[in-house]
């Protein structure tokens, strides 16, 4: 399936790689955040896949009919790892424990190291040596940290930004079940995928998840606009939520949050003080990154909560 | 039991109320933030309980034997609600949706609003009449919001503060079997407890939770000093974590991710980058409050997750 | 003048408007961030200049013979107002002292207001009426708010945004005499300017300057690449310094302060501990905004600090 | 002179060390941040002023006549450094440009320095040797980066915090000619005083300025309660400002600018919107410190440009 749709680097300003019906079931593939080249632990991440040609997307996937103002209800319905391996890196000026770019400090900057991570039989966990000591072993939970759309206003970001066009936002909840709506920008909507992740703690705070290849299942619906629909929103089965990007996350969490209470106000009738209160005597707060150019929060509350 | 203990509103400077053995079992009375004084949606906040006299503390406890430097381990084992109603505020000037002392612009405020949940037959959620609609319905999740210690080097805090004392950490961990540990500061320890939530969302947006008062039965056990111990951890059966505080929630979170890995290189071996790697790839980052003057974050792993 | 050169809205993305010679002095009309359509106290500036249809920037200009990685000596000549007044206004969920859109509240949105501020005889300062007391008056201090190149990696941002790149900065020391130091990251360089301020407080902090047009007379030398060029660089008759932008205003400051240590200690010789420790006891910090995508922070110290 | 008072580590909870009379001239020691005990380049800081016997504070004074809600106008008339020498420091895990305590990271911690700076003949500068060049050379700029009273609500903290009460605010504009209001928490308001500075660049990157000791000639005057006083303010021949202490500094301008804002709306009976116009017109802000426990900044404007 590898090799259907080219891999571009940016959002915005494409041509469609392929045009789908709304609700249309389909498959892509998707290159890990290395494009694929960083296989062993001796690897240099940034000879491999030197910024900013790192966190290749899959798309743009225009949708038929879309126009700009429409919402995308994007429907993740299966992520199979391509790979019977990840990825993962510690970075010199990465990461949330280091000193960044935007972030600096004039310590001497951490060492590099890169771990391979294998699916252990079965696939509900993955496998690391280390270099200290025993291995390593979490459980696999599969979600794609780059899902979004063309940015508004004719901006063309870099793959590894996230925003209110959705993009990087790391949020471990984007995988099997999940509908991430986003709003078209742009006719056709111009959807991008990647950047998967067989697995990742809040906050990705290294500056890598196990990053890996899938073959992802997938449908986008087109719905109609809808008012005060503004940051991208998230349902699963039971849960409802709004993702905010901003720095610090402070401000992620109140764009998060707010977005959540209108959201709910709206919804129930409900004023925006009753619906503030019900946000926050049961929402849950998700901090995706806290390494990309804009940090990422969800704010979610149980479907059940929501009066009648 | 009421009456046992008075209350406080620091912490620091007191002698002790009680003293207690290592590992004795006993029962507090916490009273709600309130003092007990706010009944009804047409009581004012800020006349019953004006400020500082908010968030009455039931201590200092002592622990016979304490050194300073020696680390409590404060067992959490039953939190009985001591009422049939909890209370719950929005005020001007307060909340992470509001502009703040500590954040202020020139918009008007907001309202002020009451909300008096009362629990559900079987006590296993709450219920509200609201204002605008429906009566809003949130699960029982009892925790103390207020958990600490004595302050270092001579320092008197408010009973609002939280900070490597714990103190007022909003953290929805802290309930019915989980052990928070913190380092005394002074001989004796001095434990004070209040805050009892009977639910909160993450980050207790709009600046109280359920707030009730409880007959709490807890022990603490007198632990050596440990290297290394710096900032409050806490275990449940199933997880291990340590609690930053800090602003903005940024700092906080490497507070407590870095003291995380720290703690798993010190227990497994590992070192810190491969004790990094696993944190990074199974963590997870909870916000206790936004509110307070300084935010809270529990990052913790499953302890299944630390290598033998 | 006016007209030679057309106004867009990005950086990034354009042809030419015209091509300039390395050293060539030339003047430009630049427009103010209104499109010069707010032009009394009654105008609507959402709707004569609606999102993203602000902030018009001249350009971009070529500079004939550079590439991409050499480095522009913009050399801010003369500043002359092209018209007799400026405007600055006051609107919703702008500003430092509101909630915005990167930093939501629940709070009933600030009322807008515009003020026309005019030259006063002799052309040092300007007055404007107020509704509610006696005219304001300040000094003219005559500044350019945005001067940016085409941004790296292929990126295209709205002409508000500042970054790596110049841009929005809104840095009061952007005047006559003063020369800024960018990267070409394209092949000509690319130079984009425009956002003329009659006057600005530090952080521009309402949301706008005294907005007007200029005739600003300008050259740009092209200069060699220099190893460790990175950020923003500012030079006046008596200082030098670094411009950094992030979120929080903290990181702008590293960023800058991070950035003219290493210069300096480039520059003279020193190693960084030294250059630190001269920066650290001279140096001044001026915000420029706290209103743009990004903040931004320059860094500066007095040549004659500078060790021979 | 040294002697008359002794020298605490902390604001609140001592008995007054002298009673002065309101507006009586007087003068004062206080011994630099170290003790006097760090006195050559080879001197390890965090042993001879081992944390948090570091930033020693004369005082109390109490102001006879004064009661809690009085404010307190602290006339700085001269400062006499009392040694020939000051000394500056880099230490590891603290300064803008390294982790810190509230602000870690996992590199490796930067190493420590020591500088002594010596006045030039005429005292108009100071002049430091250096490891790796040519010596450095800095104006003289004298001032108190300590000056507060004891605390609001019964907190005690320790000397190096800022905060509403004043406290460690590192403001370089606190030198002779200069005048700072505080509101008196408790009667007789108890100032305390010290960390003098030679000179400071803003921001104190590194974590200290040219630290020395002074004798101070200041006075103190009573005025009567303000409505609205909430925030030091500052007053020097040519300028009034109000300083906030907050992180991020984002906030700290927030509550410095809007607090000025309030001010001068007071002050000239303009309304919000008018001085919030004026203020964004013509203020400076100044950061004082990004290394404290709290972060400082003031925000200025011209007396003249208030109108009549």
């Amino acid at each position: 399936m590898q090799g259907q749709d080219g891999f571009v680097f940016h959002f915005g300003g494409h041509a469609p790689s392929r045009t789908v019906r709304s609700g249309e079931v389909f498959t892509v593939f998707t290159e890990d955040c290395f494009c694929g080249k960083l296989t062993d632990v001796d690897g240099r991440p940034r000879e491999v896949a030197p910024y900013p040609k790192v966190n290749p997307l899959t798309g743009p996937i225009a949708v038929d009919g879309v126009v700009a103002g429409d919402i995308l209800a994007i429907r993740l319905i299966a992520l199979e790892p391509a790979r019977d391996w990840g990825v993962a890196t510690i970075s010199p000026d990465f990461g949330l424990l280091s000193g960044t770019r935007a972030n600096p400090n004039l310590q001497r900057p951490q060492d590099e190291r890169v771990w391979i991570w294998t699916f252990d039989p079965g696939r509900t966990s993955l496998t690391t040596p280390t270099r200290s000591g025993p291995p390593l072993q979490v459980p696999f939970r599969p979600f794609h940290g780059t899902l979004g759309v063309a940015p508004a206003h004719g901006e063309v970001r870099l793959g590894v930004v996230p925003g209110d066009f959705g993009g990087n936002l790391d949020i471990p909840d984007l995988g099997p079940g999940t509908t991430l709506y986003l709003r078209a920008n742009v006719d056709g909507g111009q959807v991008y995928i990647g950047d998967g992740h067989y697995a990742q703690g809040d906050g990705e705070i290294s500056g890598t998840a196990i990053e890996g290849a899938f073959n992802t299942t997938l449908s986008i619906d087109r719905l109609a606009p809808e008012e005060g629909f503004d940051w991208p929103r998230l349902e699963t089965a039971s849960h409802i939520g709004v993702i905010g990007c901003a720095r610090p996350v402070d401000d992620a969490v109140r764009i998060a949050a707010s977005g959540l209470v209108r959201w709910v106000a709206r919804r129930t009738g409900l004023d925006l003080m009753d619906a503030h209160q019900l946000v926050s005597q049961c929402c849950k707060l998700r901090i995706g990154n806290l390494v990309n150019p804009s940090f990422s929060v969800l704010c979610s509350i149980p479907k059940r909560a929501l009066p009648a």
